[in-house]
C-alpha cells in the first residue's frame, strides 16, 4: 500500500464506467437509487483497484479484506465494480437485467447471489453493524491462529455507509462496541452527502458525527470524496491507528454527474430519467449505453494478475505456517469446515428440577469445550439467561476470549453475531430474554435471509418470567418468531430436551435457530417413546402415550408438563390422553404425513397448549390451550392462575 | 426554583426512606431491583420535592412536570416517593404487595396503574426516548396556547435513565433529534454508577458519554447524586439553557446504603437478602420494617400546600387566559378531549387505479386540516410513505409546524410518537415501510400495552414492493403485528377503504392501529354491500355477493381484487363466489356470531387470501392462498407470477 503508483486516469475512467453502468442499469429497470454509485464512484475504483486485498478468481478467499456497502440501496455501486474488477458471478448480462428476477444483481445486494456479496444489506444501519461483527472474527482468528513468524489471518473490513446508516441506532450500538473493544481493523467511509430521501439532512440530522465517533473511541479522519491520493493516504493514516477502528468521513456530492439532479434529493431513489441520464452522459463524455472505458478494463486486467500473486504468496505462507504448525492447521480446518463435533450431554433424572436456561448452559459448555469455533455472548444477562460458558471475555487485551459482552445493546448484537457467521471460521451465538427479541428482530430476520446459523438463546419464555411483569413476559413473542420464513424455533421442554436442541442447533447450517428457554425450573418427565432422541427430530415425540387415545395434547416447552398435569385429570374422568411434546412445530409440519400420523393418530381430538397466543396452533389442532393478552406482574405460578392458565382448566377443555 | 430554601434534613430523611422502602418491598417481594432506588435516593428527594412542579392531588394537572424513570427496573423509586410526596393511588399497602398481582406497584411501572406514572418502562431506552416525545408535545403545546401575556402551558420533562438506556439504540436515536429539535426543556438526569448486570461498565462500554451528547446538540453538567444542593443548582442551570436539552451526569454508587452489596452488580436486580437488609437498616440507623421517616411526611405535608396553591394559581391564569382567548379555550378543548371531528372524505370512483398509500395521503390531509391536534410524520419517508399533509416542519425555529421528520430513525419515532401521547392534548401517527415495522416494534409492543391511540402508516405492505427485494417486501410483517395483544392491524383494499380506515383509526382510542397501504395502484372495486361503509366496522363485508355460494374468498388489502379476478375465473368454471374484504381480521373475530354468519354464510368452504405468511388465517379459513417464503427482486408483478401468487392459482384453490 505504501507503494501503490495511483493510476489516476485509471481510477476516473472507472469511476466514469462506474456512473455509466450504473445510470443505465438504473434507468433500464426504470427503479434504483443512482445517488450513491455517482456520489461515490471515485472512492469506488480507488477502493476496488488499490486498496482492498483481495482475488476476484477466489472471492471465498479466506483472507480477502471484507467490504459492506451498508448504504445497500446504492447496490450498482457494488455491482458495477464487482463486474470491473473481475468477479465473474456478476456479468454485463447481470447489470443490464439489474432488479430483475434472476439477475444476480438484486435491488439490494443478496448475500448468496454473487461472490464479492459479503452480507445482504438494505435495512439501514445492520451493514455497518454485521462490519463490527467481521472485524471481531479477523481478531478472534488472528489471536488463535497466526504465530510470532507467520501471519495468516491479517485483513481488514471496510463499510461505507452514509447519513441514514448513522441516524439508526444499531449503528450507534455497534459504533460504541467497536470503540469499546479496540477493532482497530475496522476502517468505515462515511459517504456525506447531506442528503437523505427527505431532502437535507438539516431537516433532522445535525448532531457533529466526528465529534461522536470520537467520543466512541474512533479515529476520526476527514477528505473529499474525489481525491484519489487523499482517500489512499487516509486509509494509511486508518491502517495505522492500530488501537482504533476509523470514521473516513468524505465529503460528496450526492448523483455527482447527473448535472441537473445532484446534490439533491431527487437524486437518492429513482431513475434520474431518460433526459438527465443523456445530459449526465453528454456531460460526462460518455457515449452509448452500458459503457465501459476500456482502460478501466485494461487496469484492472494487470490488477487481476498482482491481487492472483498475492494470494498465491499467501498461500506459500499459510501452507508453510500449516507445515510448522500442524496442531494449528488441524484446527483450523476444524473451524473453516463448519462442523459440529458432538459432545457428551449432561445426563438428568426424571424427577429432576431444572430451569431450561440452566440445561442450556450445562449443554452450552459441553459443546463449546469441545467446539472451540463457538463464540458468543449476551446483552448484558450473562447470569440470567445462563451463557457463562467461559469466564474468558473478548476484549482489547484479549482477543483469544470467546465470550462476548455486547452491552445492553440487543440489535448491535444480533448483527454483529452476523458479521461473525458470515465471516467464516467461527459460529456465534447471542442472547437475552425472549421478549427483547423484538429489539433484534430486524437482524434476526436477516439471518434467516442469508440462511446464517446464528444461534439465539432466548430465555424467560413465557409469563412464567412472573414478578417483571407484561413489559418482561413474551405472549407475542414465540409466534412471532416462527413467523419468519427460514427461522428453527426451538422450545424444549425439560433439560433432556434441552440438550437435544442446543445439539440440532449446532448441527443446523441452514439458517437461524431459536432456543425458547424457561427461567422457571421445568421438572424432568419420563418419556414413552423409548427412541425419543430420535424421534425429537422430527420436531415432536410422544411422551406419554395412551392407548387407543381419545384426545391429544400438544404442547411446547413448560407446557408439556401441564399437560401431562391435565391429562393425569383428564385420565381420571375416563378420558385417554396422548401427550406429545412439539419442539419444533415448523420442522413437525414440514415431516410426511406418515411420521406425523404417527405421533399425532388421525382422527382424534388434539388439543394444542402454550402459555402464549394460539396463532399459528390452528392449522394443526381442534383447540387450543392459549394466552390472548398481555401478562400481569406477580409471582409465575400466580400469574398463571389469575390468566386461567392451570392444568385444570386445560383438563377442562380436554 | 431560586428561592429555594434547601430543607436539607428533610431530604435526607426521605432518602433514607426510599431506601427503607425499597429494600423492604423488594425483600417481602422477594423479588426485584434495589440497586436503582438505594443509589438514586437523594435525586429522588430533592426532584419530588424541590424540583418537580406537580400537585399529588391530582395526578392529571395538565401543566405538571414529567417524570419519566426510564430505567424502570428501579421501580420502587418512583413507587416510594410517589407514596411519600402525596399520590393517593399508591398506598402502603401497595408498596407491601410489591410485585404481586393487583397491587399498582407492577415490578416495572405500569402506565395506568397509578397517577404518577407517565409512562410504561423497563425495555430499555424507551423511557427516554418516550420522554422525548413529551418535550416535543410540550413545545408544540406552548406554541399553540401561549400569549405574550399567560403562558398557560410552561413544563419540564424530566428523565432519569442508567448506562443501560444509554446503550440502547433508541436512546441515541431519540437523543440525536432531541439535540436536533432544541429541546430545552427536556432534563435528563444520568444516574452513573458504572455497574451493570454484568458487572462494571469497563466490561462493555467505556465511551465518552458527555462527549457523545455534546456532539448531539446538548448541554451536558456533572455532579454527584449525594449533594442536594448541587442537584437545584445543576437543574437551574439546565433550565438556563433553553435552546439545548441537558445531561446531568450524577455520579452514584449502586446500591448505596448495603453495606456488603454496593457498588457491585449484586445490588442490582435481586433482593439484597435478610443479613444484608439488617446491615443496612443497622448502618442507616432504620429501625423496623417499611420504615418511614416522619421528618420527611411533615415535610411533603407543607409542600402539597405549597404545590396546590402553585396549581391553583394556574388555574387562576387559566381561566384569565380563557376569559382573553375564548378561541383558543375551545381549541384547547378540543385538543385535550382528544375527540375525532369527522371529515368529509375524498370521493372515488369504481375502476380508479389509486395506491392506498396514496389514498391515506388524501385522508390524512383532509382530517387533518381540521383535526388541528393530529400531529406526525415519517421516519424519512415522507414522499414514498405519501404523509406530506404540511409543508410545515416542527424545528428549531418552528415550534407550531406539525410535521415532525424524525431522521432514519423508526425506533426512537415510535417511542417519541408514544410520548406525545402520553402527554395529552395531541394526538401522533408515525409512518415507514411496513417491513422496517421490526424496526420499531419494541415501541408498538409499548402503544399497545398502554393502549395508547398511535396511528402507525406502514406503506409498502408485502411483495408488490417489487424491485427493492426481500429486505424491503413483508411476508410475515402483517401477522406478526397482528399478534400483538390490543394492536388494530387495517389493512384496506381500495381507496374508498383506505378513507374508511383512516376514520377508524383516529375513532379508535383504545390502542394503536396500524394502516398497512400499499405502494402499488389498486383499482377501485364496486361493493356489493350497499351498507359497507357501516358493515366494515365490523372488519369486513361482503363486496360481491352470489347467490347460495359455495365458495368463500376472504381477502386482504390488494389481494381483494385478486380474489375478484379469481371469483370471476371460477365462476366460469360454475362455482359461485363471495368475496369479503377483510379490513380488520382480529376485529372481525371478536363479532358475535350472528353478524359473522352473515357476512361469511356458514357450512361454506373458505379461502383466505392474502400475499404472505398463512398463519392466523387457518383459523378461519379452510384453505390459505399465502406466501410462506421471503420474496425476490423484480417489478412486483413479476415477483407476484414467480411465486405462483396469481389469480389463476387463487381460483384453482377455489
Amino acid at each position: 500500500m505504501d507503494k501503490i503508483t495511483m493510476e489516476k486516469e485509471n481510477l476516473e475512467k472507472t469511476a466514469l464506467t462506474v456512473r455509466a453502468l450504473s445510470m443505465d442499469a438504473i434507468q433500464k429497470a426504470n427503479s434504483g437509487h443512482p445517488g450513491l454509485p455517482l456520489g461515490a464512484a471515485e472512492l469506488g475504483a480507488v477502493l476496488y483497484g488499490e486498496i482492498l486485498k483481495h482475488d476476484p478468481s477466489d472471492p471465498k478467499w479466506v483472507d480477502r479484506d471484507r467490504f459492506v456497502l451498508s448504504a445497500g440501496h446504492g447496490s450498482m455501486f457494488l455491482y458495477s465494480l464487482l463486474y470491473l474488477s473481475g468477479y465473474k458471478d456478476v456479468t454485463m448480462e447481470d447489470i443490464k437485467t439489474f432488479r430483475q428476477i434472476g439477475s444476480r444483481s438484486a435491488g439490494h445486494p443478496e448475500y448468496g447471489m454473487a461472490g464479492g456479496i459479503e452480507t445482504t444489506t438494505g435495512p439501514l444501519g445492520q451493514g455497518f453493524a454485521t462490519g463490527v461483527g467481521m472485524a471481531i472474527a479477523e481478531a478472534m482468528l488472528a489471536a488463535r491462529f497466526n504465530t510470532p513468524e507467520d501471519t495468516v489471518v491479517d485483513h481488514y473490513t471496510y463499510v461505507l455507509c452514509g447519513d441514514g446508516c448513522l441516524q439508526e441506532g444499531v449503528s450507534s450500538e455497534a459504533s460504541s462496541l467497536a470503540g469499546h473493544l479496540g477493532l482497530g481493523k475496522l476502517i468505515v467511509f462515511y459517504d456525506s452527502n447531506k442528503i437523505t430521501i427527505d431532502g437535507s439532512t438539516e431537516l433532522s440530522f445535525t448532531e457533529d458525527v466526528a465529534t461522536r465517533y470520537r467520543a466512541y473511541g474512533w479515529q476520526v479522519l476527514n477528505g473529499s470524496m474525489y481525491d484519489f491520493d487523499e482517500i489512499v493516504r487516509l486509509v494509511v493514516e486508518a491502517k495505522a491507528e492500530t488501537a482504533k477502528p476509523s470514521l473516513i468521513v468524505l465529503k460528496s456530492i450526492i448523483g455527482k454527474g447527473a448535472p441537473h439532479k445532484q446534490n439533491t434529493a431527487d437524486a437518492h431513489g429513482a431513475p434520474l430519467g431518460a433526459d438527465e441520464v443523456t445530459a449526465a452522459k453528454a456531460a460526462l463524455g460518455i457515449v452509448g449505453d452500458f459503457f465501459v472505458a476500456p482502460e478501466s478494463t485494461a487496469y484492472f486486467k494487470v490488477k487481476q494478475v498482482e491481487w492472483k500473486k498475492n494470494h498465491e504468496d499467501w498461500q506459500k505462507k499459510f501452507e508453510s505456517w500449516s507445515k510448522k504448525n500442524p496442531e494449528k492447521r488441524s484446527e483450523w480446518d476444524l473451524f473453516y469446515s463448519d462442523a459440529y463435533t458432538p459432545v457428551d450431554m449432561p445426563h438428568y433424572a426424571v424427577g429432576d428440577k431444572v430451569a431450561t436456561r440452566a440445561a442450556g448452559n450445562k449443554a452450552l459448555g459441553a459443546i463449546a469445550a469441545v467446539n472451540l469455533n463457538l463464540v458468543g455472548g449476551s446483552a448484558d444477562l450473562k447470569g440470567p439467561n445462563a451463557v457463562g460458558f467461559t469466564s474468558r471475555p473478548f476484549s482489547k487485551s484479549d482477543r483469544m476470549g470467546r465470550y462476548l459482552h455486547f452491552g445492553v445493546r440487543e440489535f448491535a448484537m444480533a448483527a454483529v453475531s452476523n458479521g461473525i457467521t458470515l465471516h467464516g471460521g467461527l459460529r456465534a451465538f447471542c442472547s437475552t430474554f425472549m421478549v427483547f427479541a423484538d429489539y433484534l428482530r430486524p437482524a434476526l430476520r436477516l439471518s434467516a435471509l442469508m440462511k446464517q446459523p446464528v444461534i439465539y438463546v432466548l430465555t424467560h419464555d413465557s409469563i412464567y418470567v412472573g414478578e417483571d411483569g407484561p413489559t418482561h413476559q413474551p405472549v407475542e413473542t414465540i409466534a412471532s418468531l416462527r413467523l419468519i420464513p427460514g427461522v428453527t424455533v426451538l422450545r424444549p421442554g425439560d433439560a433432556e430436551e434441552t440438550a437435544m436442541a442446543w445439539e440440532m442447533a449446532m448441527e443446523n447450517r441452514n439458517g437461524p435457530t431459536v432456543l425458547a428457554l424457561s427461567r422457571q425450573n421445568i421438572t424432568v418427565f419420563p418419556k414413552d417413546d423409548p427412541d425419543w432422541k430420535n424421534t425429537i427430530r422430527t420436531g415432536a415425540y410422544i411422551v406419554k402415550k395412551a392407548e387407543n387415545p381419545d384426545t391429544v395434547i400438544i404442547a411446547a416447552g413448560s407446557e408439556v408438563n401441564l399437560a401431562l398435569s391435565a391429562a393425569a385429570i383428564a385420565e381420571k374422568n375416563g378420558k385417554k390422553v396422548h401427550v406429545v411434546s412439539i419442539l419444533c412445530r415448523e420442522l413437525f409440519e414440514r415431516q410426511p404425513d406418515s411420521i406425523k400420523t404417527a405421533i399425532i393418530p388421525f382422527g382424534v381430538r388434539i388439543v394444542a397448549a402454550e402459555a402464549g397466543v394460539k396463532c399459528g396452533w390452528e392449522g394443526l389442532a381442534d383447540a387450543v390451550f392459549s394466552i390472548e393478552r398481555f401478562g400481569e406482574s406477580g409471582p409465575a405460578d400466580k400469574v398463571a392462575e389469575h390468566l386461567g392458565f392451570t392444568a385444570e382448566s386445560l383438563a377442562k377443555l380436554v
